[in-house]
């Protein structure tokens, strides 16, 4: 059974700007998968709370892991409603008014509940986290310990409901908005830089090959 | 008065890797500073919801400005609890284990309420927002009119409830992760690429100081 598209439920139905809403699946994807960092909120005694993690997108769901000792981590695995949002911020649009001014980004706001992953596929799906943040680095390491596991909670999230909104382009300078006044975009992108080792042995190795990778087209 | 330090007050003192807890209020405003972007958690129904939004720093406040339509804003006016979070993703640590392996990066995380701004200073403190994004821009381009200052609400959450982490250096290699693995840091950060005129006029007109400058130092 395929899942609802981006936006297509009640409660991820965009009301604001929907010129900027984006109901294609594959739109959600590339967004998910060139990002690591999602901030990721709860609720505690009527309280938000909002905390940035890493993630990597598995199919048609999030997987989060973290400190099986975190607080946060254990509220989400007993089924506290979260929200995960993923943003990309691609440029700042300078309008000729302030007003009209604006930012191009892409996020994706997903609503739900947290499963935690316990079963025999809990390694895998580890890894499966920790090569879609760096690919390939899995390879390059010894497997983790029965105890790293048991020190690591693992969490998923379904994308079944999502919303997904997008602003590209150039500003949207009204009539009356004063001419001889410059508009227009300046875009904004993340770069890597060298790799630093963190010692003599990594200064005597070679920088792996993940790590090329990466830096060739970094995430953030 | 002063305020609390970062992590002072009951509910914002980290339990968690407190090595990365700072108390430093000038740490803080750096953070705040040189960040555009912040995600704004508030709770609907037990639904927590996190979004984008672009803020300033004023003193020992931040600033959110938004269309006076969006229903989130409406329900921050309120004095709904909010939890705004601040993350700038410095690099990846890339140890010999995954499990070693993390990520820098600075955050501030900011509970309280929102308090709507709605009298003469209006136009000022949204000036201040405006330039707190691209520093002079509001000295290049016309006065906000009063139909668009109607159309912008304007909010402040004191910084009297926040924490700071920072994660910073070399991934901290336990015995037993392996020998012959490399380990090290891929620094990321944000730069802007040359400014896109939007039309023939823009296109014509030199590019504005206060774009320029924002190229050399560009914010995320």
């Amino acid at each position: 059974m395929s899942l609802p598209n981006p936006g297509d439920t009640k409660r991820t139905e965009i009301n604001r700007l929907k010129q900027r809403s984006v109901s294609d699946r594959d739109a959600m994807y590339e967004i998910l998968d060139s990002t690591i960092l999602c901030h990721i909120g709860y609720v505690e005694d009527g309280q938000p709370f909002v905390l940035p993690y890493a993630f990597t997108r598995d199919g048609d769901r999030i997987l989060i892991h973290g400190s099986s000792g975190a607080r946060f981590m254990r509220q989400l695995a007993k089924g506290a409603p979260t929200c995960i949002t993923v943003t990309k911020l691609d440029g700042l649009v300078v309008a000729r008014t302030t007003f009209d001014s604006s930012m191009n980004y892409r996020s994706v706001v997903i609503l739900g509940t947290a499963e935690e992953i316990t079963g025999d596929n809990k390694n895998e799906l580890l890894e499966k986290v920790s090569d879609g943040l760096i690919p390939g680095r899995t390879l390059e390491v010894r497997k983790s310990t029965v105890k790293e596991l048991a020190a690591t909670t693992l969490l998923s999230i379904s994308l079944a409901e999502a919303s997904v909104k997008i602003r590209t382009g150039m500003p949207h300078d009204d009539e009356g908005s004063g001419t001889g006044v410059w508009s227009g975009v300046i875009p904004i992108h993340l770069v890597a830089d060298q790799p630093i080792p963190s010692d003599d042995e990594s200064k005597s190795l070679p920088v792996p090959e993940s790590v090329i990778a990466f830096t060739k087209n970094p995430k953030g």
